[in-house]
């Protein structure tokens, strides 16, 4: 074994479960701190992961008819200021230019924290008429928030994202799109990131600066946490009122178009470690990983092995599947542990026995299980096999959320779980604020959002007992 | 035709290039002015431009073995500082961040106007060991320069761009590195953008701020003036030592490692439109074209005539053409001047007619001539089309650069060219910064670049005449 490079330990995830996550962020090499502080930098692998993510996203946008654009980076302060609830929820937390070069600004301007006044001053430009709507767009670009303390993906002061934006000749149209995009967003996490969601719709206290509704897709984390995986909101026609933004309809009226807006951000690769991560490190579903199947050489120096192992990459490579073969001088069991570490779904082991035997030798990095495979049916077993880790991942995520969901009927049942186990609690819900306010209090949950597949919990309130016909979910959230 | 939409009309290149270049941009929907002075809106139809170009380019960077990132949006003053000729370059132009929230930073931050130095902080934290190098990143993003007057596509305050960087043990794979990227914006222009470019070395007075060698591709617009169409720069180990980066090299000694970086944006866009557009608007390259064919039924209300456009394009579609069908409800005399406007390299017409002869015509936008072709042979006969405009818009391109390119002997002959003629100017060349000053002043124009294919156009400098052996070409820049 090498001297030089060692695997280094990571904290142990059982006894502390936010270092674990950092020492992973930052061993798999996704992420690295910068010298500004409260930033990151996302490193190629890191980087490679929302490469996959953009790409799933980007291609079920367009499917959807949505089109791409590019808004400013720089939002002048009266423009912010159009819309009252939106700048209450934002102006907090931007970051502001004040000098151009050696200049100062006569307004000042802030980073995008969002876009929406961009979109409805572009808008309020160009629509005039029915024909022109809808407007399906989207950008992929970076957000600033002037967070306090930053943790890596899940809170930084610079964020990457998509940040779709759409107007609508009816208020149906608009809801249809809100739902819809949602949808888009929990097919990326359940198809993709192998990890179930609770599809359903903010409280009022919980939706977001200007909107009518918000939709949401949760999910639970390893530690029983709730991570809010992407939202998608409704703003009625409050906002095109705000700017002036009308279109002539057939009947040549003047009228307000309906707006949504819906994003989804680099949090979600947080969500990825900490819902499939383990001891060894990052654990990444097939679908989504950057290399798929890393290839060792197991005996490398002994003949024919390194070519075998070359050869069985590209057969891969041809196949489709997103392998690379590790042919770096460290020794065979650096190589498992630092792959295990990157979170590659599949290893596949060859060493002069192996060639002997015509097979190679497949570790699933999910489960640690080892597979011979004959290297005549070598690219079907390795697709086999990714799809089989694939499926399991999301089934064993499943269970976690499904075991860590409890409902409770009252106040104290609610604390009773949440001390003795944690995770999401169902109950039913007046709709007022000052309940959620006491729950916040008393059991240290927020309301994560209200399922659209609602279940029944009794008929009141767990919080005040007044009737309720709505339930919730609750939870400690990241 | 429709009474509501008209189809406006553009200012004449040959009276008012300036003017024209603006109408073509707005008309052809490609960018729309924002509410942030200097900020542009790039529009769908320009976005999709600029995404072609960069999955062009994004696939060869990483088939030679780049890796995207991404850093902060952000630069700590004192970071920008560590290289002086750099921060003397760009720190005039900066746009300034002092406010987080209500907060005043203790120190303020500059908006990038390129990451040099934040790959460099990156780099000084990551590479210890030769086994490290070398590090061939890549990163999408916007940055921002406070430009005093702006321009579609040519100046904007905030421009869209990629910026590669990289690090290598030695300076020979350094300035390897430094060629093989500007060949690659080569290629990008001449076989995707359909335009020849000039390679070559930019002078001392013009090389990027902190770079030792800065390597250009140098294009012709349709007005003789030159356009940078992208940089590649060789930065030696300056950056390194400045940033104290320091491999361990096989000999476990510390060395400084050698640098470069190279960028290309959406001004490429605005070369696009300034070298092939013409009065009846934008002409794009079929490789680039977001639509590359469109079909327009003729007499859609015939019976079968929409049937058979629809037939068509899902026939083109299936072949692989990105194409489209104008169903909409304009006449056709409308829809073939809007998709003129728009620069669709193909129009494809089916009428009734054409419908009885089995036949459909296809119109060329960039000459305008049209041929029948069969529909037994539809796919074949669009595809062929499509490549001989690719390879014609190039040649003529080609021609106009050839045409407008003149050797000159003294500062008098390139004076009396420039009146003349304009276009661009080779001469030879002492090497001083004087003599750049001289014809600047005299004659107006800059040293585009010392073509890396040097002729020989005798033996003394054009301006001192004192003996000279570098050829320099010159031109009137945008």
């Amino acid at each position: 074994m090498s001297k030089e490079k060692k695997v280094e330990q990571i904290t142990d995830m059982e006894q502390d479960f936010g270092k674990w996550f950092t020492d992973v962020v930052i061993r798999a090499e996704l992420i690295s701190y910068s010298g500004a502080k409260g930033f990151f930098v996302l490193r190629p692998y890191g980087y490679a992961i929302w490469e996959n993510i953009q790409a799933m996203l980007d291609r079920r946008f367009k499917e959807l008819g949505h089109e791409n654009v590019s808004m400013p980076v720089l939002i002048p302060e009266s423009l912010l200021q159009m819309e009252k609830d939106h700048v209450d929820g934002f102006a907090p937390e931007c970051a502001w230019v004040t000098y151009g070069g050696s200049e100062e600004l006569e307004e000042r301007m802030c980073i995008r924290p969002t876009s929406e006044v961009l979109f409805c001053d572009h808008w309020a430009q160009v629509v005039k008429s029915w024909r022109d709507l809808p407007k399906l767009y989207n950008q992929w670009c970076s957000v600033l928030r002037w967070e306090k303390s930053t943790r890596p993906f899940l809170r930084h002061r610079e964020f990457l994202w998509q940040e779709g934006h759409t107007l609508h000749a009816t208020a149906e149209e608009a809801l249809e799109e809100t739902e819809q995009m949602l949808e888009v967003y929990a097919e990326l996490y359940e198809d993709y990131l192998a990890m179930p969601v609770i599809r359903g719709r903010k409280t009022e206290k919980e939706k977001f600066a200007g909107a009518v509704h918000t939709y949401t897709v949760e999910c639970m984390m390893h530690d029983k946490k709730a991570l809010q995986g992407g939202t998608s909101h409704y703003f009625g026609d409050g906002f095109a009122k705000a700017f002036n933004i009308t279109f002539s309809d057939k009947n040549n009226t003047l009228t307000a178009p309906f707006e949504t807006s819906w994003g989804l951000s680099t949090r979600s690769i947080g969500g990825i470690i900490m819902t499939h991560g383990d001891n060894n490190g990052l654990n990444l579903p097939p679908r989504i990983a950057p290399v798929q199947a890393v290839v060792i050489p197991v005996a490398a120096h002994k003949e024919g092995v390194l070519e075998k192992a070359t050869e069985l990459t590209e057969r891969l490579k041809a196949a489709g599947v997103r392998v690379k073969c590790d042919t770096s001088e460290q020794s065979p069991g650096w190589k498992f542990a630092e792959n295990e570490m990157k979170g590659v779904p599949l290893r596949i082991e060859i060493g002069p026995k192996d060639i002997e035997n015509n097979q190679c030798v497949a570790a699933r990095r999910d489960t640690g299980e080892k597979t011979e495979i004959p290297l005549i049916s070598l690219e079907e077993n390795v697709k086999t096999l990714l799809e089989n880790i694939q499926k399991d991942m999301y089934k064993r995520a499943k269970e976690n959320l499904i075991t860590n969901t409890r409902a409770a009927k009252t106040i104290n049942e609610a604390k009773d779980i949440i001390e003795k186990h944690g995770g999401f609690i169902e109950t039913m819900w007046c709709g007022c604020e000052e309940c959620e306010e006491k729950m916040k209090e008393e059991v240290g949950v927020t309301s994560r959002c209200i399922p659209f597949e609602q279940k029944s919990i009794g008929s009141t309130c767990a919080i005040c007992s007044k009737p309720a016909d709505t339930m919730v979910v609750w939870g400690v959230a990241y």
